[in-house]
């Protein structure tokens, strides 16, 4: 594994014209009623409503003149897919995005909305990256896989770069940093630039219970794989195990794993809601879940926390929101969330 | 008059370290939905929600000791309430706010849990300024004006001067630039600092229909004052009759000013939640819903606009997310709104 902070800084070069610089959020009052210093990377508010645009990117700026003039597959339940069709239609290749049935609406309606070629999968019985073979085989198209790819990891890297920018400018070195784990692409690519800037930063990776093949693997050395594959409300999170170049970096970059219940994500997210007036999809609040259920840990440290997306379904993030308030009111022993506002 | 660019640029150095940078946000294809290249100031983001904290600050930064022991007094509706009384917990020094009884929930809860002490009044029958000057009287409080002060001013004028930066680090001259009209404070520091960068940007004030008394004025010359004081949807922007100082101001530098009606308002809301996920109160989303209404006139120009604040209640921002829906859908021919998001 040969990837290191400079491609990082090269993948920034190359994508920052293209990409916004979302914000480093900072709310007092939650910092009170939690007892840590917390900065919320806001990536929801990205082109595409995610992080993942930055790999996809990173990736097709690099096509050769003959692969541009083909195209590119890739295989995703929404955010990747989203990405690579933004990224797709921004360097003028055409793409085909395999995507299971029962993805989001919203996510499947904006891929669509750029110009890609969806094509649907059953995601019990079907293999996505079969299929996805099947066609770039067939049609001379470049497989852009979701993480497991080093143009993709130091574009995602991009987003810890700009976190340890944007920390510097506010004077605040960051004790630790937290993001959603999937495949393991937006951890590595993020942790090896903030590594190489803060050395002694814990490093944490978040999954969803059930979802929580990184941690196992960590704990017992050998690669977990997850019973199931979905569906789940962090649909973005459901990687099965561990990506093989990710891995050779998070094995040795992630300080630790954390696993996350339902309720902890729909309190996270009801709890961003009233203090930032932000929708943050489920799988990019499992950040703050992991504190809300582990306040000892974070105590009086500080701490940046990965929003990763905001592209929820609208009902499903009204019933998030709506079950969430209830349980973060418990959390947090505060009646009116309203409180948290600042 | 003799407030300058150079003022604003003080202010700035004076408060920088207390705010947020909020992020100058871009959406494709909102852009192409409404042919124009629009540049969303996400102010809603900045600490209390909306951008009062910066002249608070600016304000309060400047107390001298004696003055800091007695304490300040503000009257207000809700977004200056919350700047002020944010802004003197950080200062440490005592706050009384006179806000009236019909206020959104969440600011005076807001308030409240800054430490201020709020005093309520009627509307309809009481002059909160009265009010306010018989207490600042009684207990020597320095009095913190919502608009007509050069120091509240020259805050404001910061998130303008932000603006310049950051369209600057994007490549981007701004054509135009609006933003909320209620004192009239927020558009002329904005514009002050925007004018002294860019001359030919066209500057624009935006008012509710009913409360367009800048609008008005300028056309007739003479002061205008509004036949109501409220309530009303667009609850920040209430202000009856132009600012002193802040009219010797917007008489020089505002190009024009718009009046919209609350459909627009909440179509404007409705796109920015579904582009941005953000939420934008009324009073900050009437830039947008100028742009809805006047799209002739905006046509192929780049437009910066200020989303000034987020703070609205839950069922007011549900209610106008689901009218607002319906209308936007109209507005720009599309059936499904969910395509607006890039």
């Amino acid at each position: 594994m040969t990837l290191t902070a400079a491609d990082i800084a090269a993948a920034d070069r190359r994508i920052s014209a293209h990409i916004s610089e979302t914000p480093l959020l900072h709310s007092n009052r939650l910092n009170r009623a939690l007892g840590a210093d917390l900065y919320f990377k806001a990536e929801c508010l990205q082109r595409t409503g995610s992080f993942k645009i930055r790999g996809a990117l990173n990736r097709l700026l690099q096509l050769s003149d003959d692969e541009r003039r083909r195209g590119v597959i890739a295989w995703s339940s929404g955010n990747h897919a989203q990405g690579v069709a933004a990224a797709a239609a921004q360097v003028g290749t055409p793409a085909v995005i395999v995507m299971p049935h029962d993805a989001p609406h919203i996510k499947r309606t904006n891929t669509e909305s750029f110009g890609a070629t969806v094509v649907g999968y059953d995601r019990a019985g079907q293999d996505r990256e079969a299929i996805a073979r099947h066609i770039a085989a067939e049609r001379g198209l470049v497989v852009v896989p979701s993480y497991d790819d080093e143009a993709v990891i130091a574009g995602q890297g991009t987003l810890g770069l700009e976190i340890t920018r944007q920390a510097r400018t506010q004077n605040v070195k960051l004790d630790a940093l937290m993001a959603p784990v999937s495949g393991g692409g937006l951890i590595a690519g993020t942790g090896l630039a903030a590594k190489s800037l803060w050395p002694e930063c814990e490093l944490i990776g978040v999954e969803p219970n059930g979802f929580d093949d990184h941690r196992r693997t960590q704990m017992t050395g050998a690669r977990a794989v997850n019973a199931s594959a979905g569906p789940a409300l962090c649909d973005a999170l459901l990687a099965t195990t561990p990506g093989r170049l990710t891995w050779a970096i998070n094995r040795d970059y992630v300080d630790r794993f954390f696993s996350v219940d339902d309720d902890a994500v729909s309190a996270a997210m009801a709890i961003l809601s009233v203090t930032f007036g932000l929708v943050v999809e489920p799988s990019g609040a499992v950040g703050l879940a992991a504190i809300l259920r582990n306040r000892d840990h974070f105590r009086g440290r500080r701490v940046g926390i990965v929003l990763s997306g905001g592209n929820a379904d609208e009902t499903i993030m009204n019933k998030c929101l709506a079950t969430g308030a209830t349980i973060a009111s418990q959390m947090l022993n505060q009646s009116d969330l309203l409180l948290l506002r600042e």
